[in-house]
Parts: structure tokens; sequence; C-alpha cells
């Protein structure tokens, strides 16, 4: 299988963490993970290699220079990195057909097959909305113009990349964030929702993208199926959204002591 | 190492998430699990040592029958079970010279050798008491006039077995029982306390019996050194006190994750 990550050195921690998890709930299966970046040291990378390798895993490295993004708009505050998800089928392998995109501050708890073998049909990327009304409200508004429904997460992203190689014409995201650069939020989440959302098969968030945050409000809406069991049995893809995460000190939620757990497993 | 279970039927679910933490963070060692009861059926016993096999270790079966406890005085809502980790030197094999009991609703969350290899002098007993100034104090009215300074919890006891043989008396722990039916809450730690508190090594609770439903009150009290890095990485036991307990519906607590975690582990 297929996984994509796209990073800096400050989140190699975080990223032995998720894989760790991916690799311990996902034992019967090997995984090439390629990781897409543009300033990660070469002795850096050598010990992630090493790391992959150990449970049986591949590393594929895509280095991202210097004669790159030319003509991509940077915004305040965000890097050329931004369009690394969005544009990642122009980088990869020609062969591959599919990769699935998961963000570092994620634990994988279950079974990523099932996801894996999705069907695409004619979408270019799965990925799964966050529900909670109040972030859908604000989300609607900001993008206005652009008519969205929903506003897909971009932190788990199955990718379809033959049709993407076909369809995705980074002229047009270019255009999009010059238009929209005083708009945009989360550059590139908003870029996928403001351009894709009609391309994305939606995933349910309770099994590909839980909100770590939020586990009150998911008990509640699902009338108490969504509890603990359930998602240590259920869910795939914990993420730990928001400014707040767990490798962080004086951090505090639900799945604290989990994290801390896979935490040790991949650091000591 | 030896190991020291009491319990019935009801408890082996939480035995077998309590032993799969125990295994799985002790992976170098070898136990042996001495599970001392009266009524658990014979098909059970077999899955259960089937299990510890799995894991390396063994079981070894001490029943209790009728025969015993003739003299024991019973109490409302408790069985002669309570007398059985009072007592346990009496029923072990003579050659044993000491045990680590644990209760079930626990997890074991690092190396327990340390603890095994303790001096442990002239003390019949090493244990840790709970902090809490509420818990102490109100242990202490009640146990008033058998004038002690803290009450140690019974969850975690490293058992000095050569010398409980010498010196623990079943008449006057019958006694005691006798003339304080009314008083005694949770009998056998009461006995514990009451009887033997002068002949307890204390251990540090935070490493050896942490209370899981006080984690704030932990980190406050240590200036913050507590914190859940600390915990993950230091702390050997972690007891889930109280009524409420993890495996139940509507548990709520800070290590719910990760017991639910283990739990799968052990489950499936």
């Amino acid at each position: 299988m297929n996984i994509l990550v796209t990073l800096n050195s400050n989140y190699l921690k975080p990223l032995k963490v998720m894989l760790t998890s991916l690799f311990l709930n996902n034992d019967d299966e090997s995984f090439t993970i390629y990781l897409m970046h543009s300033s990660i040291k070469q002795e850096e990378i050598q010990r992630i290699d090493q790391f992959i390798n150990e449970h049986g895993s591949q590393l594929v490295e895509v280095h991202v220079d210097d004669t790159h993004f030319n003509e991509a708009p940077v915004l305040l505050h965000y890097t050329k990195e931004m369009y690394y998800r969005l544009l990642a089928c122009k980088f990869l392998p020609p062969r591959l057909d599919r990769i699935l995109y998961l963000d570092p501050d994620i634990l994988v708890i279950n079974s990523v097959r099932q996801l894996y073998q999705l069907d695409m049909e004619e979408y270019l990327f799965a990925a799964a909305y966050h529900d909670k009304i109040s972030v859908k409200e604000i989300n609607k508004l900001r993008l206005t113009p652009y008519e969205i429904d929903v506003y897909y997460n971009s932190g788990v992203l199955l990718m379809n990349l033959e049709l993407q190689r076909q369809t995705i014409d980074e002229k047009i995201i270019y255009e999009f964030v010059e238009k929209n650069r005083a708009r945009l939020i989360m550059p590139d989440q908003d870029i996928l929702n403001a351009l894709y959302a009609k391309k994305i098969k939606a995933l349910d968030e309770t099994i590909y993208n839980y909100d770590a945050r939020f586990y009150n409000y998911y008990k509640l809406k699902s009338s108490g199926k969504c509890d603990m069991d359930f998602i240590i049995h259920n869910t795939v893809f914990l993420h730990f959204c928001g400014k707040k995460k767990p490798w962080q000190k004086n951090y505090s939620g639900k799945f604290h002591s989990l994290y801390k757990h896979y935490e040790k497993l991949a650091l000591g």
C-alpha cells in the first residue's frame, strides 16, 4: 500500500508515532511510504528510512527542489509546501494509481485495507467532512462564491492518481490562490474544497477522520453508538485536529493517554 | 516472577486485560500466575490457562474448597473470598518466598522488575497509600482505635511470604472481623490497615498504585511533574479504583482510551 506524507523536520517525531500506529495495527501489510519534502536533512531521512525498514516497510523520498513551484503564489505564514498534497500526482511515479495521504497528527488504530480498496469511481479524492454545524457554517460563509455544501478535511485523502494527472491543473490552483489570498485560512484545505468538492467521495468521519477534540459531540450525535468501545474497534484514523497537539505539554483530551502510549512505542 | 490474583468468574475479562498489559510491557519476563479461587469453572480455567501459555507464562490454580475458612466470620455482601489475599501465604506452595498480588482492575504499563526485587527487610507487605487528604481523614476516623497514619490500598501487594507464614495468624484476623463487623467497609483493605499497617513498606503511589480517577490531583500535587508523559514512561500500575470501571458502558476518564486499547488487544 502506498502512503503519502508531506512535512518538514518539525513533524518527524509525530510522523514516527503515526507510522508506528499504522504498522502495529496493520501488521499483515507492507507499506511504501512516500515522503514529499524540500528541507529535511539527509541524516534525518536515513534515520526515518531505517525506522521504516525495521517495521518491514520501505521509504521513498520525493524531494521537491527550488526549480518547482516557481509560478506558485505564496501567502504570508505559508510556504509552497501547502501545494504538495494537491499536486502530489505530478511528483509521484507515473505507475502509481492510488495513494493514501495522511497528516502526521493522526493515530491509525485499525486496518486501512478496506479504505484503500475503495471503489473511487470518477472521484479525484476520498475524504471526510467534519459535520459540526458551527464549523460548517463558518466555512460555508467564508468560501461562499464557490458553493460548497460541506467542508472536507484534508488530513486524510485517498487519491485517485490516474484521474488526478488528467484533471488537476496547477494553473487553476495558482489562479484561485491569487484571487483569494486574503480569504484563505487553511490554504490547502480551502483549495481542495473550493475547487474539487464535487470530485470528492465522502467518507464516514467517525471511521476515517475522527476529530479527537469532539468525543462528546460524536457520542451524542450517534445516540451513544459512537462511544469509546466503538472507536477503539472501528475508527481507523484518529485525527488530533486544532492547535493543541497531544505531543505538547499541557495537552488534555480523551485520547491523550492513548497517544502517549503510541509515542512511547515509537520514540522510547 | 510470581503473580497472585484472587477472583471469581465476573472478573475473568478484566483479568485478561490486566495480564495482557503485564505481558506486553514485560516481554523479557516469564510469569507464574497463581489464580486463587473457589468457584471458577474448569472450562474457564482451561481457557485462561491457554491464554497465559500463549504469552509464554504459566498458570497455577489454587483452588479453595469448602473445608477452608470454616471458622471465618462472614459479612453481609462479602464472601469468604475477602480473606484470600490476606491468607494466601497459607495456600501457596511453601517454597515460594515472594509473590506480587494484583487486582484485576489494573493496567500494568511498565516493567515490574524493580518492584519485584525490592528489599522487603522485615516488612510483611509492600503497598502504596493514597494520599488524597479527604480519603485519608475519613479512613483514619473510621478505624481510629487502631491508630493508623495512612490507609494503604490493597490492590497492589508485594508479599513477603516467608515472613507472613511465621507472622500472620488467621485467628487474629477472624477476631478482628467479629469485633468490627459494623465498621468494615472494604474488609480486606480495612483488615490490612488495622492489623498490619506498621508491617507495610510504603511504595510511591504515582509509580505503583496510580489511582486513575485523580489525574489532575496528582499533576497539581507534583507541580506538574506527574503529567501524562511521566505516567506513560514511569507508572507501573494504573489502578481503576472506585465503582466506575473502564470496561463498563458510560465510563469516562483520562485513561479510558488506553484501557480500551488493551482490552481490544486482550479480548479482540
